[in-house]
């Protein structure tokens, strides 16, 4: 299923005893429809307050369903802070996780003077101008197969730290500022802490030079901040060909924040 | 002062008995910058669940401070979902409704196969598709100085229904239709029955002349639904040059953003 969800409620997508997931939710909902318990796995766990436009999950079940009923029923068992954009039939062998061969994320950040109720759940807020030119430098230094230690979360638990970043690009729209990303995979806190070392490169706190020298040391210590969960969107994630679910029909870019 | 809300969990500006308005919440947080008890006036009322990207207001005080100090002493006081983006001082016979020779505002609509958790509150759901070329066509028809009783809510207290439409576009930006207004005034309602017209026509269920023949006929009985609130922006209000409000200077991009 492709599923999209304001994070802003809940506790991160991972089951926890006691807080609210999208896990749980989705698990309870698509349930109902099968009429049998089941469990969902993701195609990457997102935190507490972080958003997606079409995560993917996937779950094994006996119940014999249209593709449209299980679209629609699980819908009418959800929040209104998650939905199923589609559902397709995957061959057993798949794995929403371990089968994606790239995800991709998207940053945004809103330079204004005043804070903005509007966007206060979809960007980050920064006050202060950003050099978008310093920021797209910086962000070329990140592009290819890397040791990504010192933007990795210090509680992350994969095996290696080693990534390959498709592109990192850098726009401006209006008064957003959005960093978009893909990856092979991404280690914990991984966009997070990049946005948090570009800000820094933007505002002109750090030099342009910081992103490769990270990368040389391999010392999350070494690293700048992460940067608030509110501002990140999980985009989508990417299977070999011959899954083909339907995710380019449903793939559009969100709403617009800002007035024109 | 121009103020940027979220309506979603308000009940509309004006100040009611026992529910959470905007007023409300700008008077209580301004008197305590003023340190007197003070009234605001604003451009523009809006109800229920809806949205404004800078809403216009004015108030009257005996108290001295910076624009900086209204501004940042305001929004202190105010909850993340309302903010004063500027303040400026007027002259004493200005007045934020009587005054304002426009108001603009933003409609919008997303067509989705699915709800959207992500613009569940900011755009309408439309699960058809919509035919713009219909909508513009019969959007032309409104356009200029009419009548617009058909489009006008029973409770408006309105002593004239004559209203300048000035503009009103119909735009597509991704999976959004956007409907852009601006007139001298608009009738309570307006925006929202215009568009629950224009909708009706593009999803074909009604003519493209149905515009021209409401404006006609002058009778709100056979108008269209009132598309609901959750789509609605006030965008700004449009003042006599001599005001010389800093609204231009918050209403485009960063000049760093936009030259880059």
């Amino acid at each position: 299923m492709g599923v999209e969800y304001d994070g802003s409620d809940f506790h991160g997508w991972q089951t926890q005893v006691g807080v609210r997931t999208v896990q749980q939710c989705l698990e309870a909902a698509i349930s109902r429809v099968a009429d049998h318990p089941l469990g969902v796995q993701c195609a990457g766990r997102t935190d507490t307050g972080v958003h997606a436009f079409e995560q993917v999950v996937h779950f094994d079940t006996t119940a014999s369903r249209s593709e449209r009923s299980w679209v629609l029923g699980t819908n009418v068992n959800l929040p209104p802070d998650v939905a199923v954009r589609w559902a397709h039939r995957v061959e057993g062998d798949f794995h929403a996780r371990f089968s994606a061969v790239a995800r991709h994320y998207r940053y945004q950040l809103q330079v204004r003077r005043t804070r903005s109720p509007l966007a206060r759940n979809r960007a980050v807020w920064v006050h202060d101008a950003l050099d978008l030119a310093r920021m797209r430098e910086a962000a070329r230094a990140l592009v290819g197969e890397h040791d990504f230690s010192s933007f990795r979360a210090v509680a992350c638990q994969a095996k290696s730290p080693v990534r390959r970043v498709h592109y990192l690009e850098v726009d401006a729209e209006d008064d957003l500022v959005i960093l978009r990303i893909g990856a092979n995979g991404f280690l914990h806190h991984m966009v997070r802490n990049i946005a948090g070392v570009l800000v820094a490169i933007g505002r002109g706190e750090a030099e342009v030079g910081w992103t490769r020298e990270l990368l040389a040391v391999r010392d999350r210590t070494l690293g700048g901040v992460t940067a608030p969960p509110q501002g990140l969107f999980f985009v989508r994630a990417d299977y070999p060909e011959h899954v083909a679910l339907p995710q380019a029909a449903y793939r559009t870019p969100l709403q617009r924040l800002a007035a024109d």
